[in-house]
């Protein structure tokens, strides 16, 4: 792709601007409510922007209140960023405006470019080139757009307003967008959000760079169709994982998603294995599906990077606890053997109906007996042999988000992730998973999801320690 | 298990009656709220069992209204189950009334027997000596009851009243309680459910053998731990596959799951891959984990066996169609081939910028053209090349539940599924999704467990043309 030369050799500019703009300007912007033009401008508005906003139509006037210009040129201000949402053959003559005005970002969400073919890379490799000439960076086309809900610069659809720690890198729209929706429905947040589409000259690698200074940014979760530079990407997941994770899905795997990819993005998907050698290698966490995605970057959300790879289970339900004990030989997990002096603790506190193994069975009367589930998990805190821990509950228990309360900080303070399953508990399940999540626990509906996620939390443990020791 | 073998040997006599009783006693009927004595009597009564209710209790009176007696031979009635929740030393002389009085089948949920060792075994070979003197089947011990909610016999905990077509078999309690929940979230129901604890006495062949004859039931869902008649458990899931799916759980496949399963209800886990060759070669759908086996169970309960295996993705989000695409080759799913006259169809009834191939890639414009989708299932479920549908709503596109509403019936007679995964569509995406599970269509929240899913249906496809090819 050697029409990419002059982007790629370019000194990698500060991309904060493209995030963190105090001036946007909605090139396409429309008064039609059925329009991208206007959700896009709606949605910046609502979320509470707090830089400038400028509509740019042809027609002037006003749009949702704000006054309209016919071009970026006639603009009094300056501007940080232009999200353009106009047809492709328009685009280079904007590109060209955006040059002129010093615009440091185009976000370009209009399609019609490489993802319909020979045609369309003749007009993409045009605005790079314009580009080319000066500062201006461009996230696209074919894109959903970018969010950044701590600023209110959400100009992507649908709005998603919930702050956290999560920035998500890409290809798809749909999945950027899924993944703050998945965290919203988990009373979690996200920091970043950006939509690559055909990635014509930011690219992952760039993103991953800048979200490793990012300080709002303590995850990164990664969906890509395919990679023009390896050793770009490698190179920064390698930067990036030394701070925080990042957590990789690859779409266009086989050879039916491989077409699929060329369909969609004209990315060329490439080998599999090679791909997912090269995330493990630098570093990143490469997971299989979107589930496992969003199910990863929930608990280093929420938890510290364990310290090793021994896995406590404490449940109420003995198959649960099976259920989990397959699941973590599956991804690597050990489970903790109990000292001595624990094991004694724990016959002390309990009554002698519980089960004082790994998996902890403190049977079906914990359903009334709450208070089992702190005592055992105060003692399990002081073991040395524990490293991650997977609170089950399996009955419809009342006040099981009260009963981790206080121990779950101190479990975060330890550096020991406590990750929570609900299950079986019917409407009681919903209103305490509920509870857990408001209070900064990650809930997961089936012991193997939970699982996942933590022997993800432990691939990362092993990689910090790899450079460490390094 | 010689001790077993009088009950082994006995003809395998109807259970109809242990999960269709026309009248129940409860012995160890309580007043105490928190005793699961009071629970399951008061499940009994709130579900509006239809038949008789007797409490057991030696101090009499009564209890949630009801007139209490100190012992079933006081009940002046006929009984055809027993629940028995009194400690286990006083089981023996309880089950020996049992039989006295002809009580059809007795469910023990006290726990105290093969689950806590040596002098457990002993009690509960008392208890089996005792039933094979007569007709009484025994449930358990150390379960957690049984329901059918068609009937109000819900004679466990938590009451999860929704009835629908899947049967549960689980010898874990929470896990024979989540299902329903889980069917219950989705909008969805189950025809019986039933934890077998040690199953000492009725196991997993007996019950899919008579779930096998069970009009209210067309999907069998197992969760197991361990199985001492292979030869009986695959006689009875060849027989029921004939007419129904029967999916099965296996926990304890790894070393630590063994462990733990021999720790929960004292059972042999036995050897993972001979377990796991045997329920499939008996048409089984062996699934990984409990995530699977409640999708799965989703999916058979409100959609026809597929005709064949051959997957048509009809998409909003490229990047959704591309992640179902690989997890559609990982299961074995084949990507439908569009005939001349299919692609004809699609291109004359929608726009241009539609990507007419497979997965049919309606673009981000779907989204305030809902339309689309309609016209789209239309023309393809004309196509002979299509076995199943998965159908991706992959923004907040507000009528994606109307847009399938007549067309998901449509495919039902032609016995094409159709299932949906809906993403990246914030709040509008919980709505549509309610809207579409209460009409019928299951909802995955993303491609993956939607393709897994199918992927099991199109395995049942695979038995049923098999089993009918001899």
């Amino acid at each position: 792709m050697s029409n990419n030369m002059t982007q790629d050799e370019k000194p990698m500019s500060n991309l904060s601007p493209l995030l963190e703009p105090r001036s946007v300007a909605v090139i396409g912007a429309s008064k039609n409510v059925d329009k991208i033009g206007y959700k896009i401008l709606k949605n910046i508005v609502d979320a509470g922007f707090e830089g400038k906003i400028f509509p740019i139509n042809p027609r002037g006037g006003e749009i949702l209140g704000l006054q309209a210009f016919a071009s970026i040129l006639d603009v009094p201000d300056e501007i940080d960023v232009a999200v353009i949402v106009v047809p492709a053959k328009f685009i280079p003559s904007i590109i060209e405006e955006c040059v002129r005005k010093e615009v440091k970002g185009a976000v370009i969400i209009s399609s019609g470019f490489r993802d319909i073919g020979p045609e369309g890379i003749v007009l993409e490799n045009q605005i790079l080139e314009t580009a080319a000439k000066s500062e201006l960076r461009i996230i696209g086309p074919n894109c959903q757009g970018v969010s950044n809900p701590q600023i209110g610069f959400c100009a992507t659809w649908p709005l998603v307003e919930n702050v956290g720690n999560v920035a998500i890198i890409s290809q798809s729209g749909t999945i950027a967008l899924e993944i703050p929706s998945f965290l919203s429905r988990n009373r979690l947040g996200y920091s970043k959000a950006i939509a690559l589409g055909n990635k014509s000259d930011v690219d992952e690698a760039d993103l991953i760079a800048m979200l490793t200074e990012d300080e709002m940014t303590s995850v990164i979760a990664v969906y890509s169709e395919g990679m023009k530079d390896g050793r770009k990407l490698m190179a920064a997941i390698k930067q990036a994982s030394r701070t925080k994770p990042v957590i990789f899905l690859k779409a266009g795997k086989t050879e039916a998603g491989k077409k699929a990819v060329l369909a969609h993005t004209g990315s060329l998907a490439g080998n599999r294995e090679v791909f997912e050698a090269a995330v493990k290698q630098s570093g990143g966490i490469y997971v299989n599906d979107l589930q496992e995605l969003c199910d990863t970057a929930k608990a280093f959300s929420t938890c510290p990077t364990p310290r090793g790879n021994r896995l406590m289970v404490i449940t109420s339900s003995g198959g649960s606890g099976i259920l989990a004990s397959d699941a973590g030989e599956d991804v690597g997990l050990k489970l903790s053997k109990l000292s001595d002096e624990t094991v004694e603790a724990l016959r002390n506190q309990l009554p002698s109906y519980c089960v004082i193994r790994n998996p902890l069975d403190l049977t079906g009367n914990a359903l009334n007996n709450v208070q089992l589930y702190t005592d055992a998990l105060k003692i399990v805190l002081e073991e040395k042999d524990v490293d991650l821990v997977l609170v089950i509950f399996g009955d419809p228990i009342l006040g099981a988000s009260d009963s981790l309360k206080e121990l779950t900080d101190k479990a975060s303070a330890q550096n020991i992730p406590v990750v929570v399953s609900f299950l079986g508990g019917a409407d009681v399940q919903v209103l305490e998973s509920e509870k857990l999540q408001k209070n900064g626990v990650p809930v997961y509906p089936t012991p193997g999801r939970a699982i996942k996620a933590l022997g993800n939390m432990k691939k990362y443990w092993k990689i910090r320690k790899k450079e460490s020791g390094k």
